[in-house]
């Protein structure tokens, strides 16, 4: 099952066009979109999802996204979906046809959870560490290679998970040219070292993790310490557990790097995904 | 005039929807293209562009363009225009739907000449050099990085020429971490001194130019001396005269550089010109 409204609130057909061969998301991967996780008819950190949409729009410099429309036209697909159980909801946003009006486009399209991300949940993942080749000190300065902005622009993050299974890995963890750990493809890294919860700041040119947000909100309840602060590679190494959090996996554990396993952590990991959970509860 | 093929020859209505919400072009830049320029019914550097479609394609593991598929959709579309003059021809092939058959999605758009473009091949334009965030040493052993291929993740060069305009400025000519030139967001950069020609490398993460190669064939001929090497941020400065090579806007001069500007180089743009239109009378 497969659920698509237009922006506007109206449902169609997903296996029907519904975009322009010159609509800019298209032709220049140019808009942004959230990956938004549903359970039971409730959507998980809409707030922050539709904050970063926002934030991430705002990079690009396309027109403030109608926080109420994508509200409305998330309830649309919640309401056709009408099913119990969890939908992954993505919400685009793109520049509009190139030959148009200039009104951009915008869809939510809600999806069953792959079976791999399900799989992935229990099982964990191998990861490889892939160069990204910028160093973090070139955030700051260069806006325009929106680092940190959630793009449609994604054929290097698709290319990365590729690479890694050529390698027999499931995921990626990105490093920058000065080794400084960096994020997922689409997920944040989360290292554990003994009741401390650690993440890289966004100012490495990263996206702040929605996922990874309510975790540590929870963790902190719980009376865990947490740091936002970067990470290098060999503090990968010296991590009691290493975790990736996304919307759609929660709270996954790595249970092998660059082809070497790590300590067993399926009961930090449960942990962990009881105070993640005990946000919703 | 738009007009609009699908790869298996189909003429389509460019004003009516044709890829759905889920084609990977869209939601993840998840494909590559190529801008052919048409004048008078003739594809210039067809051959070398279907190449690079096919090198590009290769980068992102697509399967392989059926190159006789996409010769007979580019003389779909010329034939629909039918009309003399000039026709910016963009060649589009994605991964296709992720709900779908696995089918890429192929497609063919003819269009007008922009007026922009049309207008900088006869002024010129002001350029500033902005920064990539990647050292060319990263490009051999991070092919994940996909510098070289061109793909639909072009966000980041839109988002480049958006910056430039706010620095008043119409281009950008990119630099790496190590100060070697790179390219401009959709073209390809040459540096003039006495009677050589210079181009960065392919080497370097950038895209070999189909336009720059058609004018380096025919200054090779005219007695030029050309040179494909490493140029540093400095010798940018110490050139004759700088130039943008692309498809559409031939070679175009750049007539200031960081907001300096630069020596008079129209005559030696009508030369290289004529050098470069020598390939196809």
């Amino acid at each position: 099952m497969r659920v698509l409204a237009m922006l506007d609130g109206t449902l169609a057909d997903p296996d029907r066009p519904h975009l322009r061969v010159d609509d800019l998301g298209a032709l220049r991967g140019d808009g942004v979109f959230e990956t938004v996780l549903v359970v039971d008819g409730k959507p998980r950190e809409l707030g922050p999802h539709l904050d970063r949409l926002a934030r991430s729009a705002a990079m690009l410099d396309l027109p403030a996204p109608d926080r109420a429309a994508w509200e409305r036209v998330t309830q649309v697909v919640i309401d056709a979906w009408n099913q119990p159980g969890e939908m992954a909801l993505k919400l685009v946003y793109t520049r509009g046809p190139e030959y148009g009006d200039g009104t951009p486009t915008g869809y939510a399209l809600g999806l069953p959870l792959a079976a791999k991300a399900l799989q992935e949940r229990v099982a964990g993942v191998a990861a490889v560490t892939l160069e990204r080749g910028f160093d973090p000190e070139v955030v700051p300065r260069a806006p325009w290679l929106l680092l940190g902005a959630k793009t449609l622009s994604y054929a290097v993050n698709m290319a990365a998970l590729r690479h890694a299974a050529t390698r027999g890995a499931d995921e990626v963890i990105f490093v920058a040219a000065d080794e400084t750990v960096l994020e997922g493809p689409t997920s944040t890294v989360v290292a554990v070292n003994g009741a401390t919860l650690r993440t890289p700041p966004p100012s490495s040119g990263i996206l702040p993790g929605t996922t990874q947000a309510a975790l540590f909100r929870a963790a902190e309840r719980a009376g865990w310490s947490t740091k936002v602060e970067p990470i290098t590679r060999a503090d990968l190494a010296n991590a009691d557990a290493l975790f990736l959090a996304s919307s759609v996996r929660k709270i996954t554990r790595v249970r092998e790097l660059d082809g070497v396993p790590l300590p067993d952590a399926t009961t930090r990991q449960a942990e962990l995904n009881a105070l993640y959970e005990s946000e919703y509860s």
